[in-house]
């Protein structure tokens, strides 16, 4: 092992294979090796989580200014172990010191659901008497166990169980035929899991049984489409390609596109995360996000029936959105020149695996930039544009989540998800009334109604990391219609409310005065306008968390009880419902309720702070979700405000540009040109 | 002229040369002939107008459902003239009877502002002493009067002139150099041009003078970036191509494309038209909408100081969202197959005029339209989304709006609007107070606030033109947390307010509720969810207006005073700030306002009704936005709910498809097969 660090050193030395970026994700063998130093210690542990432990925002940022006379970041990793008894383990591996300088037996908190606990628990539900018994008594023969299936969620919080066991809950369906989509036929009991025994130890039976669907299929795979007439064939191709390749250069896993750098890394629970985030503004490397990524959410659905109340996922927090990513395949989810990224994991064994193509990165075209037409004479300039997208696709039991991160020529950074995958369905009687709770999207299907809140974190370190948060709305002007100031009563402006501690950081939405929150640097005041250097949240899709105070989603959830957070950066504060999510009661309440609780008056002015924004949608289901959902976006930008001093994307070549004189007319064919004929010939 | 007809009748009946649909626009050759008719009676009449009068409502209806036994809808001239003296006519000419069926001389209201009418300001205002002599007062002499320029604005309203006189306000400019932007250099004063004496009547001096900009020019033409080192060369292509070309079929203006079919109208004022749209369900052709238009617009600016509070263009009521189109050119506004529509106007002096490729219709690509995993087998369906563009851009003086009608797969109707073009620039000094009214977004230029506020003219025909229209809210149930019927507090429910009278009608959007609109058939119950079958209105980009009531663009701007307003439908009522809007003094309010006062307790539920949207936003502009603005763009989704039995989409084919049976598996390429290699080979 020693040998090993030698000549990763030495390979430093020579140059001949770079070591890793200190934000780069643990290898493989990085893997082994961190799982190596814990095994010599404790060999009868299993893994929840081999991750990487980002190096201190300090220590990143000395390197990053001066990497050649700065002491490099050591790799280390941030390990979760379980063991018998429901027993959790966190702890650091310092993986060129070789050494564990962190180990601790965690009380009263349980490590996300990985993929693996999720396979065992099927097995378990099909040989269990009891569950055998209820499947009997809605109608599914013992012999037909083999046509159930189960979704099985984390137990959430049942304050029966507490959090000391391990526990899921098991959302049961059944399957006619291996290929029919399980959704049409949810039963209506609830196993639990124990997941330290793999024993069912309790079963939630509702007081009105529901005998299992009789309903036909209803699916969407090839074959199912095929005997209702098949696929249509009216749809001519739509080819894109880039016969040059791409745009972008890759260095290891930091992104140059245009002017923008990016560093692309990727771990379990977050997916995607971004950093060190610059802008190149004519020569000078402006840095503009530290680090961006989605942080949590939170699925609450919106039937008080016991149980249902357990369900609203953490789907990041609890099961990991790196954990459920996607291997993605060229031209079924992306088109045009693709490059990929892998995500090492490891497994409950101990071993490295590798989920290939995890992380998409390609080009669009994205329609007109800008256009000015002179009505004058006609004179016009029109120019294309294009987003560079960093995306992976994570798959929630029932649910996909598609998470595409966008940079655009303008100097916009955008955060699309498209929701798309198949609702999460319940069994209903003919004729029950739904009381407003869900829709029968199926004969015999209650969809629930539910939120998909989401937590991006943002880092902003807008020409460095002394930041300041505003609130900003959109505000009549004082002075009624036929006063002197305001006669006509047309005057408006933007009301900017500084944000001052932590404690006072709360802010709800307010579509009223299109509320923006602004994230600028005061020191750096933009030369024309005389405002300061601001990257702008605008942010539309932002519904209140509809569970209510003092409930169970609220308690646990409190990150999602705000559209801004506004905290003290700490380099131990990434996941705002806390580090292990699942069983959490929320008294009190983990994450960012308890991190400003700690500190209320804490300033956030004109320091390194994180903004913290949830938003989402509430979705009432309707049977055109179903049986698979239409992608359904939604929208998040940073805009660039007072941060350049001009359009920054005005070096990007024109489809066709003309002037008034006519002279120095430019088309995307023949360039510049003294004299061409008008009109644009090929762009 | 009568053998013509006779001529037209016969083609008719020999099938060579079909008939116009009803709803197509005037060809050059009606507006010709409709001319000509006016011309017998009032030769000294210019035209403002000549634009199909569309057939009533009921009378298409009929034709519609039964062409081959219904009368023909005659082809009607909608007809606006001027004469001497701000005269104003409006008149109707029957082209099949050849003759006028009506003519009012109209007092008080003046026709929107055409090209021509704009084109005049500029030689006037260069000659005019008065204007010579205020540029001399701020620095430019009066042999630099040819550097001189103007965007000529409608008047708005201004109390001191009424609506008598036709009045245009110069907002005034200067040009360094010919291919200068003049936003850069914009002047102080203000002159006022009577268009029918072709006169500077008046000037609005400002008390404080501004000199004009010493700044140096700032450009975005293709001379001046290769001036400051040329466009950059890094961005590979990327082609879209449709080498089989198009999916749609076009049938006159009649658009088929996948289960859609719509018929693409385009007049001088609303731009593009669409009606009769419909939905083929598995071979029911099903009525969705009957028309949808942009049917007004205002750009109300906050900045109190006279005379700003002129400027709040309705630009199309006041200019024509079709009178200002541009022309496109393949490639550099749209990628792929094209499919180009024409659009044919009168001119002043009544000669038809065509502006070439005026409506562009093409398909893209968009993504993912659904996808889900199965986590126990990796088994998969992914599907690509693409979309129908019916799209046109038109150019108001300074600003660009980019209009795109776009159609789903999955049912969905999408009304986005890409903002760009140069804003609105002011004079101010160095160092001058904006109060906040406005951004210095360049050294001696001030961008005042402004917003966009469209209204968007919905007339809904789901399953048929009797329809109800819900106000629907995300709420929190009933029952405290603790309560038996709520115990953990996260019951939520969309609760519906159906809107019963015109009077009533009036809503505003509320964020804090997700708030949408249902547009629903009563009379049509999906069997699976017992719920009407609907289109939801779902917009997100929806600023109160900002100037406060009983204010002058209050007044004017009617229709903008909320998100929501619904009317019995009438043939009549298209244009919802007014017919004729220049010059309008707001008392009473035209359109909407008077259209609901006349009879606020007309029923609107279960009945042909029309619901008028205003969205939009609200703009503080900043250096980013300068000099020329990078596209915004914003959106208004139609959305089917409870309208299908199930998603509409399910016989897209995939890109591939394979169940957990490992049976039926399908690839675009090899189409369905027993057993293909897993993985995507080619899509």
């Amino acid at each position: 092992m020693v040998l090993e660090r030698l000549k990763q050193m030495a390979m430093h030395v020579t140059g001949n294979t770079p070591p890793p970026h200190p934000l780069d994700p643990l290898s493989e063998s990085e893997i082994e090796h961190a799982v190596s130093v814990v095994r010599k210690e404790y060999p009868e542990l299993f893994f929840n989580a081999v991750t990487l432990w980002e190096p201190r925002k300090a220590e990143m940022l000395a390197w990053v200014a001066d990497a050649d006379h700065t002491v490099r970041p050591h790799r280390v990793a941030d390990v979760v172990c379980v063991g018998k008894g429901s027993t959790v383990y966190d702890g650091l591996v310092d993986l060129g010191e070789e050494k564990i300088v962190k180990w601790e037996k965690m009380e009263g908190v349980q490590p996300l659901i990985t993929m693996e606990d999720l396979q065992f628990v099927e097995t378990i539900v099909r040989k269990d008497p009891k569950c055998i018994e209820q499947c009997g008594l809605i109608g599914i023969p013992a012999e037909d166990m083999h046509k159930v299936y189960c979704d099985p969620w984390t137990i959430g919080y049942d304050e029966r169980f507490g959090s000391g066991v391990r526990l899921q809950q098991a959302l049961m369906y059944y399957r006619p035929h291996e290929d029919d989509s399980q959704y049409s036929y949810p039963l209506d009991f609830c196993p639990i899991f124990n997941a330290d025994t793999h024993e069912i130890i309790h079963i939630d039976v509702p007081s009105i049984r529901r005998p299992i669907n009789k309903a036909p299929p209803n699916n969407y795979h090839a074959a199912a489409i095929e005997a209702e007439g098949g696929f249509r064939t009216d749809l001519k191709p739509i080819n894109i390609s880039q016969p040059e390749g791409v745009s972008f250069k890759v260095d290891g896993r930091t992104i140059s596109w245009v002017n923008w750098k990016v560093h692309v890394g990727f771990n379990y629970k977050e997916g995607i995360v971004l950093s060190n985030i610059t802008f190149n503004d004519k020569g000078t490397e402006r840095p503009v996000f530290w680090r961006l990524s989605l942080a949590e959410m939170v699925v609450p659905y919106g039937n008080p029936d016991h149980p249902h109340q357990r369900k609203h996922a953490f789907d990041l927090g609890e099961y990991g959105g790196g954990y459920m990513t996607n291997s993605l395949s060229l031209g079924c989810d992306c088109k045009g020149a693709i490059h990929y990224m892998d995500a090492a994991f490891v497994n409950r064994a101990g071993s490295p695996t590798t989920i290939k193509n995890a992380i998409c990165i390609h080009e669009e075209d994205n329609g007109i930039l800008f256009k000015h037409t002179d009505f004058r004479d006609d004179s016009v300039t029109v120019t294309r544009a294009r987003k560079l997208i960093i995306s992976h696709i994570f798959t929630a039991a029932n649910y996909e989540y598609c998470v595409y991160w966008i940079f655009h020529l303008d100097g916009t950074v955008q955060l699309e998800i498209k929701l798309t995958g198949i609702l999460n369905t319940y069994a209903m009687l003919p004729n029950e009334d739904t009381h407003g709770w869900g829709t029968e999207v199926y004969p015999g299907v209650n969809a629930h109604n539910h939120q998909h809140l989401f937590c991006m974190r943002i880092d902003p370190n807008i020409d460095g990391p002394s930041n300041t948060i505003y609130q900003v709305d959109a505000m009549q002007g004082a002075g009624e219609v036929g006063s002197a100031e305001n006669k006509h009563g047309n005057a408006f402006y933007a009301k900017k409310t500084r944000l001052e501690t932590a404690g006072g950081s709360m802010c709800d939405y307010d579509g009223n005065t299109s509320r923006t929150w602004d994230m600028s640097n005061e020191n750096k005041i933009n030369p024309y306008s005389k405002k300061p250097a601001t990257y702008k949240l605008v942010s539309r899709e932002v519904p209140p968390l509809l569970p209510k105070e003092g409930g169970l989603v609220w308690k646990r959830a409190g990150f999602a009880r705000h559209a801004v957070h506004v905290t003290p950066y700490d380099d131990d504060q990434i996941h705002p419902a806390g580090r292990h999510v699942p069983q959490t009661s929320g008294e009190p309440s983990a994450g960012l309720p308890a991190w400003i609780a700690a500190n209320p008056s804490a300033s956030i002015a004109n320091k390194d702070v994180v903004l913290w924004h949830t938003f989402g949608l509430t979705h009432f289901p309707a049977p055109e979700d179903f049986p698979i959902m239409p992608a359904e976006p939604m929208t998040v930008l940073l805009r660039p405000r007072n941060f350049f001093l001009k359009n920054p994307a005005l070096d990007i070549a024109p489809s066709y540009s003309s002037a008034p004189s006519g002279k120095g007319t430019y088309s995307a064919k023949d360039g510049l040109s003294k004299l061409i004929t008008p009109g644009c010939s090929n762009c």
